[in-house]
C-alpha cells in the first residue's frame, strides 16, 4: 500500500493510467502477453491500494475491433478485480443520464443493483478504440453494456462539444470529473479556435470543486494544428490527465499561463521503438482532498524493458572511418558491443524483478552519414535472437537525422498558418492542402509536383481521414524535398539551414502565436455575430447574448467560454472565482514524486 | 402466462429456443432488426413466464465474429431481462468446474455473488458461433466471461467426447442437463461409430433423473454421414432438444427405437427462403416434474412472415404453353397473381398482430421445364418493392427439380457406404474422396475427371474443412454428371431413373442400415481389442475391460456405451434400469401441443 497514512474519509484515491493498448502484438511469439500482463498488474495494484476508482485516459484497446481473446481477457480481468464486496465510499451528484450516454444503462455501474462493483472504472475512449459505424459504438461500449466500465466523455455532436462533468463527492471533497474522448486533432483544434468547445461547471460552490479533466489528444506539437495546446483548456481546471502521449511524464507539470497541472501517465506498453517509449513506465495514485492533490507514481513491474541508444559513426574516427579496411565489419562489431552493453545494463536492472520479462527491447539508431555502408542486419539479428525481444529490428540505420527534422518543422509551419486562417474562413481540407503546396513551393522554390500531379495527389488523399491525408502529404512532400536537396548538393542545404534558423528565431516569442490564436477567435465570433446566424442553437445564442463581462455566478452551469475567460483575465492573471492563495496551497501539497522502484 | 396452473415447487419451467442467429442480415435496409426484435421477444417471454432458466440450442449468433452492434445488443438485452431480483429456485449438484469449463469463473452465473441473475441462460454453441483460434473461444464465451450466459457442452478433445451433465434439482425433481456444442457432422458421426462418445450418468438414483440432451447437428440426412441419426443417442435420454435444423418441429416426436422424445424448436429467424423456414416459428415452454414433462409451444409474434409456393408451368396448359403467343408475358402475369395472392394471405394473417413486420418474405418457385422461357425478374421485383421484404429474389426459376435430387441421393449413397467402412478401417478423408470417385465412376460409367485432374481436385479440397470439401466435391461431380447426361440425351436419364428406383427399393428396409451400423461398431471394437492399443487412455481401458453384460449400477458415472446398450437390449427392447411403465406414464403426460396463436 502506498502512503496509506494520507487516506481518510475525505480523500479520493484514484488510480490513473492510460494507453494500455490491450492486444498489442498479441500474435507475436515473444511479446504476445505483454499488454495483458500489464493490465493485470494495473488492476491488481488498484485493488491492493483500495482505490476509490480507476481513471483511464483512452486506448484501453489497441485495435478498434479487438480480437475475441482480447475482449475475453479484458472482461475476465475486470470481473476478477473490479467486482466484489468492498463498499464504494463516494457519491455521484450529477445527472448520470448525461454522463453515461452510450448504453441503455445510463448510470454508474456501482449503483446498479444487479452488479456488485468494488472498483468502478471510468474511461474515455482513445483514437485506437474510438467509436465507429452507424451506431457510434466503440469497444469500450461492450464493457459498459456489461456493466464493467463507465464510459464517459463521448461527444455525439461534430458541431459543438459540451463537456458535462461527473460530479463526485467523498466526505467533504467535491470532485468534478471531465472527460473528452479522442477526436481527430485538427478537428478539435478547429473547434477550440471556433469557440465550439464548452466545459460546463456546477452552479453551486464553484470554487469548492477540484476540477479534473481527462483528454486523449496529441500534446506535443506534431504539426501546427495537429495537437491541442494546453492553453486551449479552461483555466478553472486543476489537473489534466493527458492520454495518447506514450512517454511517461507522470509527475505533474504546472502550466504557468493557465495555472493548472498536467500529468501525462504515458502508455503501459511500448508500441514503438522511439525514445519516448524508453522512459520507465508508471501509473499514478492520485489523492484529492478538498482542493489539494497528491500524485504518487508507481512503477510498473511487468513492462518489458526497452533500451534505446543513438550512435553517429562519424564521431568515432579513432575507431574507424569509411576508408578503414573492413570498415563495415568493424562498424558491425562496434554495434554488437553497444547492444551487448545495453543487454548487460538491462540484466542488472532486472535483478530481483521476477515479474519483468527476460528479453528486453533494444534499439540502436546508427547514423551512418559520411560515406559509411550499412551492414547486413538479418545476420546481426541472428546473434541476439535468444536475448532480445525484437531481434529483427534492433538496428535502425539513418542519415543526417537532425536535418530532416528541421526541414519537417519548417515546412509544417507554413501549413499551420494556413489552417488557422482556414478554420476561420471555413475552408475545406482540399483547399488547405492546395494552399499548403502552393505556399511550400513558393518558399522552398521547388516545383516537384506538376499542377496535374498535385491535383491527383490531392484527390487521392482527401478521400481518407483528414489526419492521415495530411500526414501522408507532408511525408510525401518531405521525401521529395529531401531528394531534391540531395540532388542540389550541400550549398542548398546551407541556404535552408539559414532559413530554418531565421524561422526559429521568429518563433521564440510565443506571445505572437498566442495573439494570433486570440485574434482568430475574436474574428470567428465577430463573423458569426455579423451573420446573425439563425442556425445556431439556443445555448450558443444565450452565450453570445451574454455581456462579455457578465457576472457568471447567476447562470446555472455557465459556459466559461475560453475567449471570454482569457480576455477578461489577461495572461498570467487570476482565474475567475479562485484566489491565487488557493493555487499556492495547492502546489505546496504536491509532493516530490517519490519513486519506490521496489514498492 | 402460459398454463401457470401446472407450476409448483417441484416443476422445472424451462424456455427452450434455438438458432436465434442474432445479427442475421443486420445490414439489410428492411430486415436489419428482425433477429434483434425476436431475441427481445424470446427473453421477454421468459421473463413474463417466470421460467427457471432458458435453454438455447446453439447459433445464438449468426456470425462467428459478431459485429459490435450485435454483441452490444445481445449483452444489453441479456442484462435487461436476465438480471434482477427474482430468486432462483433450483440447485446445481454436479461439479461446476467440469460443467462450465470455458471461463475463469467455472460456476453457474446465478451463484456468483457479484451478479444478480434472475434467469440463468444455458447455451451450447452452434456451427455459426463455434469456437475458433488458438484459445478455442467462441462468441458465447464473451457472454459467459461477463456472467450473462452459462456456456456448456464444449468438448475440448477431438479424440474423445465425454458429456458430463449439469445435475439440477428443484424440489423433488432431478434434471440431468446434457449438452454437446456443434461439431462437424462427419467427424461426430465417425466418433459415434468408433464408440468415442460417452454420456456420463449420475451414480445415485439413476432412474429418478429426467435426462435432457441439447445437440446442434444435422438431424435430417443431408448425406450418408453428414447427420447424426437419432439412434446414435443414448437410450436413457428422455428428451432431446435438437438445434441447427431451422424448421420448427417443436412438438416432441417419439423415437420408437430409443424410446425418447425429440423436440426441434427451429430457428427464430428465416435465414433461407426454403420450405422449412416457412413453417410458423415457435419457442417452447417445457415443464418437467419428476420423470414427466409437458411442452407448450409459443408462437413468436415478431417473426417476419414467410410464404413459399411452387408452381410447375407445365401444369397450366389451359392458361399457356410455350407456344402460346406472348407466353412469357402471360407467365409473368400468372406469377404476379400468385404473389399477390400470397401477399393477401399474409395480410389477413397479420391482422391484429402489431408486432409482426409489415412486409412478408415471399418466394415463388417456378418450374419452367418443357420449353418455357424465364422472364425478367428485376422488372418483376420492381412491382413488389414496397410490399415484400425480399423484392429482389421473390422468383426462383428451376427445372426438373425432382430428377436432380434423385441423382444426388443416388451418388451420395455410394459415398456413405465408403465412409462407414472407412471409419472402421481408419482411412483418411483423402482416401475416402478417392474411393468415392472410383466407385462413382464405375457405377455411372462416367470418366469425367482424368486421373490427373482428380488428383488435383482432391488435393485442392482436402486442405479445406472436411464438410466443405466433401460437399463441394459432390456438387462438382453432380454438375459434371448433369452435363454429361444432358449431352447423352433422355435415354441415359431413363437408365438412371431405373437405377434410382432400384436403389430406393433396396433402402426401404431400414433394418439393413441399422445392422450395418451395428456391425461396423462391433468390428471397430474387435479391431481395437485385437490391437491391444496401448495409446488408449485409462477410461477407455476400464470400459473395455468391463464385461459386456456387467451390472452397471455399481460403477460411479458408468459409461453406458452405445454398442453395449444396443447389443444387450436389441432393437425395440427396454432401456437399462428403466421400466416400460415409466415410459408409458411419461408419454401420457405429454399434452397435445396447444397453439394459442393469439396467446
Amino acid at each position: 500500500l502506498v502512503s496509506a497514512g494520507l487516506d481518510d474519509e475525505d480523500t479520493f484515491k484514484i488510480l490513473i493510467a492510460t494507453d494500455v493498448h490491450l492486444g498489442y502484438l498479441e500474435k507475436d511469439a515473444i511479446r504476445c502477453n505483454d499488454s495483458y500482463n500489464t493490465l493485470n498488474e494495473i488492476l491488481k495494484c488498484a485493488k491492493t491500494n483500495q482505490v476509490d476508482f480507476i481513471l483511464l485516459g483512452g486506448d484501453l484497446f489497441h485495435e478498434n475491433k479487438p480480437s475475441r481473446r482480447c475482449l475475453h481477457s479484458c472482461i475476465t480481468m475486470l470481473r476478477q478485480y473490479c467486482m466484489g464486496d468492498s463498499p464504494i465510499r463516494f457519491n455521484i451528484l450529477s445527472d448520470q443520464t448525461v454522463n453515461f450516454n452510450t448504453t441503455q444503462f445510463p448510470w454508474v455501474n456501482y449503483q446498479d443493483e444487479n452488479l456488485n462493483i468494488s472498483i468502478p472504472v471510468f474511461s474515455i475512449h482513445g483514437n485506437h478504440d474510438d467509436p465507429t459505424g452507424a451506431e457510434g459504438l466503440c469497444a469500450l461500449d461492450l464493457l459498459s453494456a456489461s456493466g464493467l466500465v463507465n464510459h464517459f466523455g463521448h461527444s455525439h455532436s461534430v458541431e459543438r462539444i459540451e463537456i458535462s462533468p461527473i460530479l463526485l463527492q467523498k466526505g467533504s471533497t467535491k470532485l468534478a470529473l471531465y472527460g473528452l474522448g479522442s477526436i481527430p486533432d485538427e478537428r478539435l483544434y478547429r473547434m477550440f479556435v471556433n469557440n465550439q468547445v464548452t466545459m460546463l461547471r456546477p452552479k453551486e460552490d464553484q470554487d469548492k470543486w477540484f476540477n479534473l479533466f481527462t483528454i486523449h489528444q496529441n500534446r506535443s506539437k506534431h504539426g501546427p494544428t495537429n495537437y491541442i495546446p494546453e492553453q486551449f483548456l479552461d483555466d478553472f481546471l486543476d489537473l489534466v490527465v493527458w492520454g495518447h502521449e506514450h512517454e511517461c511524464l507522470i509527475a505533474p507539470t504546472r502550466n504557468e499561463q493557465q495555472l493548472f497541472y498536467v500529468t501525462q501517465p504515458g502508455s503501459s506498453v511500448a508500441t514503438s521503438l522511439s525514445p519516448g517509449e524508453a522512459t520507465k513506465k508508471h501509473i499514478g495514485l492520485l489523492r484529492v482532498k478538498g482542493r489539494k492533490m497528491n500524485l504518487h507514481k508507481i512503477p510498473l513491474k511487468t513492462v518489458r524493458q526497452f533500451f534505446i541508444q543513438d550512435v553517429v559513426l562519424g564521431d568515432y574516427q579513432d575507431l574507424f572511418t569509411p576508408d578503414t579496411p573492413h570498415a563495415t565489419k568493424k562498424v558491425e562489431e562496434f554495434c554488437y558491443a553497444k547492444v551487448t552493453e545495453m543487454l548487460e545494463e538491462a540484466e542488472r536492472e532486472r535483478l530481483g524483478c521476477p515479474l519483468t520479462p527476460e528479453k528486453p527491447l533494444i534499439r540502436l539508431r546508427v547514423d551512418y552519414s559520411g560515406g559509411f555502408e550499412t551492414f547486413n542486419t538479418s545476420r546481426f539479428s541472428q546473434r541476439f535472437v535468444d536475448r532480445v525481444a525484437n531481434p529483427k529490428d534492433i538496428i535502425h540505420f539513418l542519415r543526417r537525422r537532425e536535418q530532416k527534422e528541421d526541414i519537417k518543422d519548417e515546412v509544417n509551419v507554413d501549413y499551420g498558418k494556413l489552417i488557422k486562417t482556414a478554420a476561420v474562413e471555413g475552408l475545406r481540407v482540399e483547399d488547405l492542402v492546395k494552399q499548403y503546396f502552393e505556399a511550400a513551393e513558393q518558399k522552398v522554390q521547388l516545383s516537384l509536383l506538376t499542377e496535374q500531379g498535385m491535383g491527383k495527389a490531392i484527390q487521392e488523399f482527401v478521400d481518407k481521414d483528414e489526419k492521415d491525408a495530411i500526414e501522408e502529404l507532408i511525408t510525401y512532400q518531405l521525401e521529395k524535398t529531401q531528394r531534391h536537396l540531395q540532388a542540389r548538393g550541400v550549398t542548398t542545404e546551407q541556404d535552408i539551414d539559414a532559413e530554418i534558423q531565421l524561422f526559429r528565431d521568429s518563433k521564440k516569442n510565443t506571445t505572437e502565436e498566442e495573439n494570433e490564436i486570440r485574434e482568430a477567435m475574436n474574428r470567428a465570433r465577430a463573423h458569426r455575430l455579423e451573420r446573425g446566424d439563425n442556425a445556431l442553437d439556443a445555448d450558443i445564442l444565450d452565450e453570445l447574448a451574454e455581456p462579455m463581462d457578465s457576472d457568471e455566478g447567476s447562470v446555472p452551469f455557465p459556459a466559461p467560454t475560453r475567449g471570454r475567460g482569457r480576455g477578461s483575465r489577461g495572461r498570467g492573471g487570476r482565474g475567475r472565482g479562485r484566489g491565487e492563495d488557493c493555487k499556492l496551497m495547492f502546489s505546496k501539497f504536491i509532493e516530490e514524486c517519490r519513486c519506490d522502484t521496489r514498492q
